[in-house]
């Protein structure tokens, strides 16, 4: 009421959120100096005299990033926490402590909150996690979570986006793409539902696939176990928003290119038995479907013995020039450009 | 869809949110060796080696929070900052870095959220604060906004809101009931906009409240003039959510009673002035008006003649035996009980 707001408008769904953000904090400055890595990277990376401190922080609103018809709250609990200390593995380094924000409207009762926090506290006892603060209010209207992790690394452990050199080994844990398969099941037994709300949804057989959608886990298991085995990643990032927008991170900020074989992406039963059903190309599922949260890293060429016989960590191709471009090298020979068509949060409303 | 939902449903509005974060959180375990303080304070305490690292976070909700009809962004964007900081500021510590999720609808264009960005960025230079890193994602309906704010004490000087004993004098700095004034004058003023567009809004005469609503600073100038004159508080709290309800945090975790002089609460006259033109009690607005974010701290009794000739620091009480109470002082002469009746978020949509 107060000024005209009849100026320039750029819609932001045009940026993208890589590109707001680029936009936003393009002229950041640094003044204080503790802070040794801010905006681009998992985490915020700060010294705090020994050791550094990690942070990292992740908003999860209802109707965008999670659906209360399928989520049960104690499942949305546990993944708020540990797709936070997904970030703080994804640097190397070891998850401490999580801060949470809830702002909830009338409809939530006190019972559904407890069930939120009973989540919330089991991932902290499986990570060894204290939740050690935090703010409640109400909202206008649904659930909003907002989680802040904290974490420490060893100076010289930390690991970077930006660390990887041409012939560096490209690997991943876990397998890809389940999460994506999960939410496609998840979402068709919700139509399903919507049609005809007395019929039971059809969730049988699919345990796998729900579990990697509902109840993600952080692969600190793979932090300790490269530590365990004298490996340390030249780069790392998880994956939340599609092995093909991860991979382009990496080489972004390595300044590398990158070849990935198709027949290596590792991928399970379950996930291709799903893509084949809704007859779609497995391979997208492992590329562009987000939620993984698996760690994509790479190595050092010489410690691939290490790691080949490692039944979490995939080498999946190696990074290259960064003339030669991001290539997916296909399982029927053909080599194509990865295009990252990944979850981008600002662009879904649009979908 | 996928449970049944009819159990028992308790409404959260009916333990409010004091009652809500000590409900969910008293059964909170404490895992890492250097988690110092968790829940209850104005920030969590961690130990990060040489230092203390202090942790905040705080959600802000359009609709809850702010109302975008008289909030400028700018202004938003660093009220966002400096709230946070004054939380750091509250248990002794510089702030240092801060991490901001952002959630916003396509209603806004992208130069409301380079405003929004201006005003973070106001406040980031002027208290020497790095932005280190965030969130920016979609929302449904609204802005969300949600802020984490990192701080460092040296360990023998953080100060918690469990350290006063009898007879520490009550101290507060600026003057109380500002930021409530501006808000009552900016709701008048938007329902005078309301009823007739074409009117402009009466904002004249009423600067100083109104900067005290739309743009609180963090006492941070307050923490090291204590430092400097070599006063160490015993406790202190935030004025974020009234005097009143402050005071009994602060004998609730000291085991205090407390007694304030109704006559030495300071209100500046613009204050006072606008509290009489609603014709209301000038002392309600400095005892349950929100969002002042002065400090409340208490002081060694042989420390007052440090502080008696400061300008911005005003001794109102004193603390006194648990079963004394928490009481008022008139300037009339009766004895009041202090009730809280402060800033409840989760309430305030039932008013």
């Amino acid at each position: 009421m107060f000024k005209d707001r009849n100026e320039k408008k750029t819609d932001i769904a045009s940026l993208g959120e890589f590109g707001l953000i680029d936009h936003l904090t393009k002229e950041i400055v640094h003044r204080q100096p503790t802070t040794v890595k801010g905006v681009g990277d998992d985490t915020a990376v700060i010294d705090a005299g020994e050791k550094y401190l990690l942070v990292t922080k992740d908003l999860l609103l209802e109707g965008i990033h999670f659906d209360l018809t399928y989520y049960p709250l104690q499942h949305l609990g546990y993944k708020a926490i540990s797709v936070n200390l997904s970030d703080i593995c994804a640097m190397n380094g070891t998850p401490h402590q999580v801060v949470v924000g809830i702002a909830l409207s009338s409809r939530f009762p006190l019972e559904a909150v407890e069930e939120l926090y009973r989540g919330m506290y089991a991932a902290c006892e499986k990570y060894n996690v204290d939740l050690v603060g935090g703010d409640t209010t109400s909202s206008v209207q649904g659930l909003v979570l907002s989680v802040t992790a904290l974490g420490m690394v060893d100076k010289d452990k930390v690991v970077y986006r930006s660390g990887a050199s041409e012939n560096d080994l490209l690997c991943v844990s876990g397998d890809l793409g389940g999460a994506y398969a999960g939410l496609l099941v998840l979402e068709r037994e919700k139509a399903v539902f919507k049609a005809n709300p007395e019929m039971q949804p059809d969730l049988e057989g699919h345990d796998y696939i729900l579990e990697r959608q509902l109840k993600p886990d952080a692969r600190l298991d793979i932090v300790r176990l490269l530590a365990d085995i004298g490996v340390k990643p030249t780069s790392m990032i998880d994956i939340s928003d599609g092995l093909a927008s991860e991979i382009k991170h990496l080489c972004k900020h390595s300044d590398t290119g990158c070849a990935v074989y198709e027949e290596k992406i590792p991928i399970d039963q379950a996930t291709y038995d799903t893509a084949r059903s809704f007859k779609m190309d497995p391979t997208t599922y492992t590329m562009n479907g987000g939620e993984d949260y698996e760690l994509l890293f790479t190595i050092r060429p010489d410690d691939f013995e290490k790691v080949k016989n490692l039944a979490e960590v995939t080498v999946i191709g190696h990074m290259s020039e960064k003339n030669e471009g991001i290539r997916l090298i296909t399982r029927s020979g053909p080599v194509v450009p990865i295009e990252a068509q990944g979850w981008d949060h600002l662009k879904r409303k649009s979908d």
